[in-house]
């Protein structure tokens, strides 16, 4: 079961491209195009009624703006989708994540938060992840690295002074 | 030429009979449905694609919330749409409103007030009316009118007084 | 698998209702009560570390104002956590979609609309159906009841037209 | 018909070229100037009520801050007006939106995105399209061109891996 | 020299004649009249550039939503324009508000709060005052009497009680 | 040590008195009266500079719109303030947190959520607490007896079901 | 007649220069001083009080953040008080703004744009012209220059082109 | 007694670091290091129960985005929070400052401004001085010290003028 990792714009990749990097390192597979709700609808169509029949388990959509692609994709499959809004230039992204939570009753889209797609990798791996333990305990190590990294920099911290850790920062 | 009005839901609907009323008020045409762009995206992707050969000349179309129904219908087809952001219970309408304005470049929705479907028909017909002087006169006409009726009210004031005017209008 | 619904206050019952309700209606089984973060903390801890050994598989969370329900939750467990940002009397539910959604990387809630716990129940039976073929079926069945009773009513309001339909609805 | 383009200052130019450059590529005629609500009120009157009779089919207006230009042109013309909020600087264009969009019922303005001056030039080339054939065929042909170029980026993408293509594209 | 209230419609007048009732008990003479920048634009401008002469010395103009009224008049007139930001249904007056106070550098609004007539009725009087000790000494007066007021709800609550406070004033 | 209730009108007292009602439960002394910045200065000036004479360790200071009281009450004092942002009619309390949060470098003020008289309170309490123990076991009790309501409720609905729950809460 | 300027900090001047600057060139005499509302607190009600006595006839408040100094200074005198929302780092100045126009019924700030001082200057000069034509005059030959500017700018692009125009003011 | 200062990630040092440092100028004893509420929340649970019995009698918590730390601090201890909004890089804090300060009856923060790890540090120590007579005259002092800074500072441009003054900054 694979990951389709979509965007509006090839200017989302830098954004975007953090849900291509966990979701490699939490060993799972994933599919990276560009669909676009306005400039390509046709695409759109295609791409949401045939998700579930190539593979694909979970979709991630992230979008600036408007941010219509989450939610169109969403209404043309029954798969989970998981929307990422992009930061917009004018706006700081308030307009994308609008547009992307405020789904109506019927076809929801899991947001997270504005640029959030590394965390839209991982949770596109807590869901394959109920029923495939090998991601299971990919995501409980994951977390557990976490813990771990933060607990040794408040070690260091703690150890060598703020002001001290600050200067090594630099 | 008609004005298609389409809206997401009936819910919608005493908020854009606004847009009905005024066409008719102005002698324009129009066509009243509703399309849900995520409940019945199928229906979405035809109206769009067939409006311009159903003898559509000029979209208007309402929706609240993530309200991607104006710039969907404006990615399948050539015609100008207007955009009406129906205010939501839980975000006043800047959700809608944001979701409708906010645009990409390349597929524009001409998007009017928060709960704004009369104006969306007074627009509709000045978009008619740049080819059509009956139309043309119809607004003329319109915006003279209400000209009258404010200065009537001024004078009305003016004579009366303010408390005496608030009285009669209790 | 189970659904574990939780919410910060009996006070956001009436809301988090929606998603038991339709949670039943798709056929996935859930477990519903109340966890406070910042009133019962230790059984936040609690519900969150052994969530996956009671047995559940996803978890919708609601909460208002500061919301730290879902967010902390997720940091307990590895399993997917839904958010539903309950609207709030102060703000609408704006600090509870902020506190929801922006979560740092690592840590994700999946948020779905201010108040939206129906889609919250939606959602977590999509996921479940990502590996569970019945609740699929549901769901699709689901979205097609969605997509008929729009293709009817729309039917009905060009039947009819705008005022009866809407003389109808009184 | 022209397309007349106005501006609240100079320093709007940069942005509202954007309309410009769009109608030239869209063969249709304009008319570029500066008309300042606030420091050339009389300009204002006088343009508003000529543009009609000066060949003009439809205005673009921009402006940011309070924003006043296009909602005054419109009360002074029958001829639809298309708004464009420029960013301000302290704003970020939200009270240029709100100035814009936010038009009484009777004086409607065709409100695009913020800074969305080549929207605002291919909405009027829409408008322009209902009654003109040709018009009309260049925004056809306009939206197939957009819609080839994200077709050619996402194989691009997917044939050569994301990273490539970011590294492409540095 | 007279205040001419102004306000851009009817609706406006629930709130604008609290600038009335305060110039009236501060006794400085005032005109009201209604003004629609939209609706009535060749009203707005005989109004602006006839203000001085018509033996008007300051200028209070109300609007709500896109309210261009204030910041239109003293595009027209050298007068000081006291604007009141008038709360609309759809945006609670943000949209008023930051119509009017976001002037560009060259014509200046005096802003006061959302709804606050009463607030710039004061503050008219108080700009007559600086060159009419007459005004001034109301003004002076009307501040020792909002003073005296406090101190006597101070003293009372203080002396029976915020309990016994709150059962007087149901 | 007593603690200072002071606000800027009576007509913040219903939200207010929630700070007196906790304080007299957790066992701590206040003083409640008004002090409006705005109207009654110079008294601002007396309370400020003679709190700490008059035996007041910590002030709490309600006000709503601009809400100056709690930081310039924290101006003329070098005791702790806590702000409580009234919610105000025309712009729901932002306005008063943003007044009253945002104090610049040097002079801060305590602010809880708004409206959230009852938990400035509590925070008094608190900070009494730091060097007085029965004030201190007040608070950690006050928190148990939270943490058992909330148990309480859990076990409720999770034995009688959510549908019971409801119906008896009617 | 002077028009006293101060500010909450020395932060503030690159601002608030602007206002010294257009009242020299308009022939207002002005005095320029830093005032904390929170830091100099005494200072602050000093300033307020003797303001009427030492000359001041118009006052220009600018401030950021909770910005309570043009509130607090209309709180201790009976001119009138303009207030310069400053920009602040954090919120872009609108806590700057809503600080500083929401004042409570009574105690009216005359607000002009975030960092509009430049405004500010010319509105104390219109307010200063009420009642001396020299001043008023020069308010009057201020506007027409500008007037004139843009007419000469918008004369300017038209003959030469937006491209050239532009590349004229590289 | 030592005041705790904790923050969710070691990117929170440079600001929070004003925090230790005023603690220090002041005279009060700090503790400084890394608490993650959502990498590291057993740490979290760890903290919180028992500060108290670590000789810690203020915490103040500094978070940016979902921001729980504070708050949930707060749930597990009886002891005073300050919260400090970290200014986050995709709403400049504002969801931050919401998720902290938006706490639940029964559980409040103290609420500094976005990034005001300085003001957060003399609460602190405000808090402190109500029964440390020493902290409390520092507090006292610094004030002073301000005072006096502003004044030398106002003395220095009304007597250089203000353009000196901006040049001997430069």
């Amino acid at each position: 079961m694979k990951v389709g990792i979509i965007m509006g714009s090839d200017s989302d990749l830098p954004v975007m491209q953090e849900a291509a990097i966990i979701l490699s390192q939490l060993g799972v597979e994933y599919q990276l195009t560009i669909v676009s709700a306005h400039r390509t609808p046709n695409r759109l169509v295609d791409y949401g009624k045939n998700a579930h029949n190539n593979g694909i388990g979970v979709i991630i959509a992230g979008a600036g703006g408007a941010a219509h692609l989450p939610g169109m994709i969403a209404a043309f499959t029954h798969l989970p989708v998981i929307g990422v809004p992009v930061k917009s230039s004018n706006m700081s992204g308030l307009d994308s994540l609008y547009s992307i939570v405020q789904m109506p009753p019927g076809v929801p889209v899991a947001t997270v938060a504005i640029n959030g797609a590394r965390n839209a990798g991982i949770l596109a791996a807590q869901i394959i992840g109920i029923s495939n333990e090998e991601v299971a305990n990919s995501v409980i190590e994951f977390k557990d690295s976490m813990n771990t990294e933060v607990l040794e920099k408040a070690a260091k911290v703690e150890e060598i002074g703020y002001q001290n850790y600050l200067n090594l920062k630099k």
